[in-house]
C-alpha cells in the first residue's frame, strides 16, 4: 500500500469523462511520475469502479471520494468501506461538497474508516464547520468555500482569512488534524499560497483533470509545494 | 460482453462481507460454472468497486446496483452510467429497496442507461408502484415487497396475488417490459413457483450470498428455473 | 370545508414573504374575492403554519404543499396528513419538483390523503413521469417542466408538445385523473393556452405571488379561465 | 412572546396522534398550568400547523420541531424560519434522531434561528458529536441516545457516562451552551438525575404525550426539576 505524508496534493477525479476508465488510469500513471520527480505526495481519488484497475497499477496512494456510514450488510448500491480497502484505496473523500453527509453519519463514516486503518479527509465549507468536523478527530480537514469550487479563483486569494481562521481555530480544537486548502486552484502560485496561510495541501479537482496537459500542472503543483 | 436471456437469476451481493473483494469474485466463478452447467442465465450485481475485477474474470452478465441519474462531471462520490459501463457492467439495479429513488431520478437513470445501452432492472415494491415504472418503460422490473426482502418466506408462497397482479397490469402498459420476481427466494420450489406465477426470473441476494453452499443453491435454483 | 371544481386555479406560496403569515392571509382574501367575483374555483397552498389561520378566515379550497408518506407516530419535524387536514387543508401537493419524493412514497402519500379524503395534486416534470404518476390514481396531475419554473415563459408556449402528450398518454392509462398546467404562467393567455391544450386548470406561483397586483391578476386569470 | 429559562422541559409532540391539532392544545393547556403550578419552565413543540392556533392561547414557550436551512423564495413544502417566527414560535428543534440534518445544513439553520432571535435546540446522539455541534454554537444542545428514545430506559440510567461526557466536553468547546438530556424518560427521578448529571433541563416526548395523564406527570417531572 502506498504511503502518506505532506505536502500533499490530493486530485479528485469526481465523474469526470476525463477521469473515467482508462482515462482516470492514464492520469493515475501521470500522477506516480510527477510524484516521482519531484518528491511531493500526489494522491488520487478516482470513482469506485476505477479504484482496483488504478490501486494495481500505480504506487501512489489512492482514495474513495465518499464511503458510506454503514457496516457490512443489506445496503444495496451503497459504498462500504471494508470493499474500498480491499479495493486498495488507503482512504477517503468524505462529506465533500457534491456529496455533503448528516452529521451522524460523518461521525460514523470517520469511525469506520479508523476501524479500517482508512485515512480521512473531511471536506468543510468554512472555518466554523471546519471546528465542528475537527472535533470528530479526523485525519484531515479540507477547507473548500463551495462557492469556489470550479471558478479558478482560489480561495487563497477570495477569501484568505477563511483558511487562517479555519487553521487557528482547528488547531486549537484537534491539533493533529491536517488541513488541505481546497476550491479554485488552477496554479501553481495558488499551491504556494494554500501552503503560506498555514495548510499543507491542496484538494483539486478540475484544475488538474480538466487541465491540456496535466502532467504538467501536476509538476507546477508538486514544485510550488515544494518550494515554500 | 456477456449476453443476458431469461429465465434470469440475478444475485444482488449487497455489501455482505460474504460478497465484497476476492469472495465475490469466488462467488462470480461459481455463478458461471453453475449457469455453463445448466444453461441459465445467471446475472451478478457486486459492489462497484468489484465490477471490473470481476467483469474481467468471468463470463456471465454483471450489473450494478445502483447508478446515478447524473451525466459526466462534478459529482463526487456518485455513480456515473459511463463508469459502471466502462467497467463492464451490462446493466444496473435501479430503486432497489435499499436504494429508493425520486420517481424523476429513476425517469432519469432508465433514460441515461439506455443512451449507454445498459439494462436497466427497476425495482419495485408493490403491484401500483410496479405499473407506474412499466410507462417508464424499462427493461425489467423487479417486483419485491420489502417486508419480505431477507425473511426466507417467498413473495410466491406469502403474496402470490402481488406477482399475479404486477403481471397481468404491466403487460397492459408496457407488454415489452420482462418481470422478475424477488424477496425471500432460498430454494428451487420458490423459483419454479415463481415462473408459475408468470415472472421471467428471479431477484436474489442473501438465499445466494448467505447459503453455506451458494453453488448447490445455484444449481438447485438454475434447475428449477429449466424445469418448469 | 371548501369545494373544488374546474377550471382550477391553484396558487402555491411557497416560502416566498410575500406569502408568509399575515402576507399570507391578505393573499387568501383576494383570491377570495376573485373567486367569488367570477366564480372560477381559486385554491391556495400556503405554508404548514398558515394552514389553520387562513383556512378559518376563508372559503376557497386550501392546500398543504406537502404531506410526508407517513402514519401518526414518531416523525419529529414531518408533515402528518392528519394534522394538515384538521387544520383545514383539503388537499396537498405531493412531488413538488422543489420538494421531489421518491416513487414508494409517492404512492403511500396518495394513500394516506385518500384515506382522509384529501386531494392530491401530484407535481411532474414531464409526459412519461405524469404516465408513472398517472398509474397510482391521484386526483390531479400538475405538469410542471422544472426548467420553465419561474421564469414567465409558459410551458403552452415553449413546450405546448409536452402539455398535449400529457392529456393524450395520462388519460389511456388513467381517464379520471385531472391534468393542471405549471411552470411559467404569468397572464390570462396563458391560462386560456394551457385550457386549450387540454388541460382543465393551472398551477401557479411568482406569477401572483410575486405580482404587483395579485388581485388583479387573478381576475386576469380567472375570466380567461372561464372565457375559454 | 414567552420567556425562556432553566430548567427547561421541553416537549416534542412529535406527529402522534395525541399530539395533533385540538389534542395538541389541549397539552399546551395542561403544560401551561403546570409551569404556572410549580413554577418550572415547560416548553411545547407543536407540529407546524399547530405552532400559531398554540402560540396565541398559552403564553408558555413554544418551538418548531425543525426548521429548513433555506431563505424565503422557492422552497415549496419546506419550513422557512420566518414563517414559524411569525407563528409564534421562540425557538426550534433542530436536527433531531428522526430529522438528521447534513452538517452544512445545521449550521445554516442555527444562523438562520440567530438571525430571527429564534432559540436553537440541537440534538446530537454522542458526546463526540455533542461537541462538534457546540462548535456552531446553538443555545441548547439536546443529548439523545437514539437507540434509548421511546425505551422508557433514561440515558441517565443506561449510559450516565454519556451525559457528563457531554457535559465536560461542551463546555471546554462552548461554556455558553446549554445542555439538555433527552431518551427515556418517564419519571421525575429521571429529571433529577438528568439534573444531578450535569443539564439544565430535558427533552420529552412519548413520556408526556402518551402518559395516562399528561398533567400529573408534568406536575411530577416540574417538581423534580425544581428539588435539585
Amino acid at each position: 500500500m502506498a504511503k502518506l505524508w505532506t505536502p500533499l496534493i490530493l486530485v479528485n477525479l469526481k465523474t469526470y469523462q476525463e477521469g473515467t476508465g482508462k482515462r482516470a488510469l492514464d492520469l493515475a500513471k501521470k500522477a506516480e511520475k510527477a510524484c516521482r520527480e519531484t518528491g511531493v505526495c500526489i494522491g488520487l481519488a478516482p470513482q469506485y469502479t476505477d479504484l482496483a484497475p488504478i490501486a494495481e497499477s500505480v504506487s501512489i496512494p489512492i482514495f474513495a471520494q465518499h464511503i458510506d456510514p454503514i457496516k457490512p450488510g443489506s445496503n444495496t448500491g451503497h459504498v462500504l468501506a471494508e470493499a474500498v480497502k480491499e479495493a486498495g484505496a488507503i482512504g477517503s473523500i468524505i462529506n465533500h461538497s457534491e456529496m455533503r453527509l448528516r452529521l451522524a453519519d460523518i461521525d460514523v463514516s470517520i469511525t469506520r474508516a479508523k476501524e479500517l486503518d482508512l485515512i480521512q479527509v473531511v471536506c468543510t465549507n468554512n472555518a466554523r464547520v471546519s471546528v465542528s468536523v475537527a472535533a470528530l478527530e479526523p485525519d484531515f480537514v479540507a477547507i473548500e468555500p463551495p462557492e469556489l469550487i470550479g471558478t479558478g479563483i482560489p480561495v487563497s486569494k477570495a477569501k484568505p482569512e477563511v483558511i487562517t481562521q479555519t487553521v487557528k481555530l482547528v488547531k486549537l480544537v484537534n491539533p493533529k488534524t491536517t488541513i488541505l486548502c481546497g476550491a479554485g486552484i488552477t496554479k501553481g502560485d495558488d499551491v504556494s499560497a494554500a501552503k503560506k496561510l498555514g495548510t499543507e495541501g491542496i484538494l483539486v479537482a478540475s484544475g488538474i483533470v480538466k487541465a491540456k496537459n496535466p502532467y504538467q500542472v501536476l509538476l507546477d503543483f508538486a514544485q510550488a509545494a515544494n518550494a515554500v
